[in-house]
């Protein structure tokens, strides 16, 4: 693992680590925020999973996430979207390829070979976080993320209950089975049999198997996808059936932009903290 | 004048504006951080100045400033480093020409007819927003800035002294006549003879004129361009000289970046409410 970055911030370290992974098959890029807490023992780790065409770099340069997890002593790890790289094969749309990793494994070519995200950051990157970060807590992780990231985290964290105790999202994509997003991208990572998609559909997820985490979910109402690609409402009343205790605030004016995440992030924050700090 | 950009961030808006201004001759951008609290009646207004190719976009999408603008309740005022355009003398150096204008009146040509900032600044574009913004109280007015825009901050502070009633600055450009980033830009735009420098070198000023407001400067101690182009210890030698109030706090392993910003900003926000909020 290469040390590619390190930025001081907020009493605590930004790094950017490349390695090379054998589940996605080429080479990893990911961030790590340590706080200045994890030089007194142990930490949280929360997984902040990203959004469509972002990398480790949006979320870490626009939020003023450091400050969050530096005034909570939490780590926080940044995974890419999904393998890159010449080798790796793309689309020119954004929303399929490089960028668009959708957390999943695909099964279809030419993606099978590298695009295999859920495995690399549920398996993988957990391994070596766990090595080269001494102070992560391996036993208090969350997990949350944005948009196509928090499509990820709802869906990791209801096949990992026990792993990711405490889970958020912004602006998620809450059923990829029923929006245009979530439809292109399955049908050409997963292909066109829909069986195979409801293992990476939170809200066919929650339907099957509810977790004893309370959800929270912070949408903007002036959300330019909100209508089409989100749709959160899906998966509110697939909470309502299944018993899942959710909390989703609408936010009156927000967009779906970077300053909706930062604004509302120090509110995630503090709910993850009441899960891993007991 | 036109709004070109809207977010809804911390319960108030950040809004981007393009006009034409007369004083630089060209259409010039800048962006305003309007708080909550501005509903509610008159709100003080902080002017931030950005370094060295930077845009009102910066420092907007990088270092949290709108929590701290909506939990101190103050307008903060983004104005661009330079003028820009097609019709806009230039060069491909990034610290000369657009993005550089280093908040002075160029006498030289070709910069002569646009590169006016401190005029802009100090002038044209309060008129604008005291007309256009009715929660901005005109007569609490801060400045502050990085890096280049710590030199304007400076310097616009130590030559309106009555206006900008507090002053602060991150990593700023303390005596641009003694080191290369100055004395390339002020021999172009200034020209040869170093008498006409001395009112844009916070350090030559403060010599010549104390205020009586209290500068805070924050400075990291890793930051790469310390020892070459800030050189701090000539302006905190300039202010003990001069009986001028000073606080320089050098951080132990920050760097240049946002990252080191951020982490300083609610400081500064708090030193400026200090005085404002009065």
């Amino acid at each position: 693992m290469q040390e590619a970055l390190r930025h001081k911030s907020f009493g605590g370290f930004l790094t950017v680590h490349d390695h090379d992974s054998a589940v996605t098959n080429c080479t990893m890029r990911f961030a790590v925020y340590t706080p200045p807490q994890a030089a007194d023992g142990p930490v949280p780790v929360l997984w902040y999973l990203s959004g469509l065409t972002c990398t480790w770099q949006n979320v870490n340069e626009k939020s003023g996430i450091h400050r969050h997890a530096a005034e909570h002593g939490m780590m926080v790890v940044f995974p890419d979207t999904s393998p890159r790289g010449e080798g790796v094969a793309d689309d020119d749309a954004y929303d399929l390829g490089q960028g668009a990793g959708f957390y999943l494994t695909a099964t279809e070519d030419p993606w099978a070979r590298h695009f295999r995200m859920d495995r690399y950051i549920a398996e993988e990157l957990p391994a070596l976080v766990a090595d080269r970060f001494p102070a992560a807590d391996m036993n208090r992780q969350g997990i949350f993320g944005h948009s196509m990231g928090g499509h990820g985290a709802l869906t990791l964290h209801l096949k990992h209950p026990e792993r990711y105790r405490s889970v958020s999202a912004f602006a998620p994509i809450v059923a990829p089975s029923k929006v245009p997003w979530g439809q292109k991208a399955f049908a050409a990572y997963l292909g066109a049999d829909r069986s195979a998609w409801q293992a990476y559909d939170a809200t066919e997820l929650v339907a099957r198997q509810r977790s004893k985490a309370h959800i929270l979910i912070d949408q903007g109402a002036a959300d330019q996808f909100l209508a089409e690609q989100l749709r959160p409402e899906l998966f509110a009343e697939a909470c309502r059936h299944a018993g899942q205790q959710l909390t989703l605030n609408m936010r009156d004016g927000y967009d779906h932009s970077y300053y909706f995440v930062g604004t509302f992030l120090g509110e995630h924050f503090a709910h993850h903290a009441g899960t891993l700090d007991r």
